[in-house]
């Protein structure tokens, strides 16, 4: 399959948005799309469409165009959607719980088992039938789970202390909200959602756009 | 002042990651710091960061290093971080009320004046200190207080909708966490934080990477 071979990271990056189209295409009973309709809806050229899909090969035809639904799941096989994850939150304030309702993250197959806090006050509170347990309880509770991946809610000190408990207990995933960038073994993946950056980034955009009187 | 000349797109997305580093510097009492030291904090090559620096013109001296304060303020000027922005939540959600609450937020310049949703059962909630009121409401009071920000806390087809209303009533920059991408005029900037996106990123790594057994 074409999609054992090396993918550059650019192309990567994009593939989500393609899976997001390709799924609202799938969903209005579209069966078919050409790179030029792809190329309208996204806002993306046709000729970058056409590189970005030919990663994979053979996914598209002259006079055909793309299969939607042919095309959505080999995508979501790429990104490994096609699996189930075991997934814990770590901090349940806010932040942890808007993801621990996300119903859509577990019907992509990601499956929150449990959600941990330091605060007295939430223990026991339940989230999507989910109850908050203590980060005490942590340890044990990656003992007796096989999680792949710990999502962190919490602020910067915390997610710092709880990333090499995390990592000795097998998690190989971290999706990062906090503000700092972790030290983790070769074999653990990262990914940060560091939103005070992106807030900075729309008002670079803000002061810098166009059309600015 | 070389604010002025144009920084590339790669720059200015690394930007908050420097502001951020020397935010702790500074914090740290760090007074100067060389490109060498930063390259080891920050886990990028002196060269880059040289790169990255001398966009702004005169930062870095011979043998002092770059003055930690002084490149901090001139970071943060460039990112628009010396004003101030009056900002709205819509979605009054878990996730609107998580940004609601980042202190750090309303510190560097964004003031948040006020929080929508559409559930009756919100209505007149404290989220600190500030009401949340009905998306009915929300012509009013752009109309009444200038704002230039909305964040977008909302599911896709509200998000939808409100859009329009934003930029009639003068909102120039929208910072989005709904699964779609929004239509705007020119002078209106989006930044997205996709958040299932993200997570998928993440399930393509853990996938792909090094060590992976």
């Amino acid at each position: 399959m074409g999609s054992e071979h090396e993918i550059s990271k650019a192309v990567v990056k994009r593939l989500p948005r393609y899976y997001r189209y390709l799924g609202d295409l799938m969903n209005a009973k579209v069966e078919r799309i050409s790179s030029n309709e792809l190329s309208d809806l996204m806002n993306v050229t046709a000729s970058q469409i056409r590189q970005d899909l030919n990663n994979f090969g053979g996914f598209g035809q002259q006079g055909y165009g793309y299969n939607v639904k042919y095309l959505y799941h080999e995508i979501g096989k790429i990104l490994g959607l096609d699996k189930t994850y075991a997934m814990i939150i770590v901090g349940g304030g806010h932040l942890g719980q808007a993801i621990a309702n996300y119903v859509k993250f577990e019907k992509r197959g990601f499956s929150i088992k449990g959600i941990f806090d330091n605060n007295p006050e939430l223990e026991g509170m339940l989230v999507r039938g989910i109850p908050i347990r203590m980060t005490s309880e942590m340890p044990g509770f990656l003992k007796e789970n096989e999680l792949q991946i710990a999502a962190l809610t919490l602020p910067k000190t915390g997610a710092e202390m709880v990333v090499p408990v995390l990592v000795e207990n097998g998690v190989k995933a971290i999706w990062n909200f906090a503000h700092t960038d972790l030290q983790v073994p070769d074999d653990v993946v990262v990914e940060n959602v560091h939103l005070s950056e992106s807030l900075m980034q729309l008002s670079y955009d803000l002061n810098h756009r166009k059309g600015k009187e």
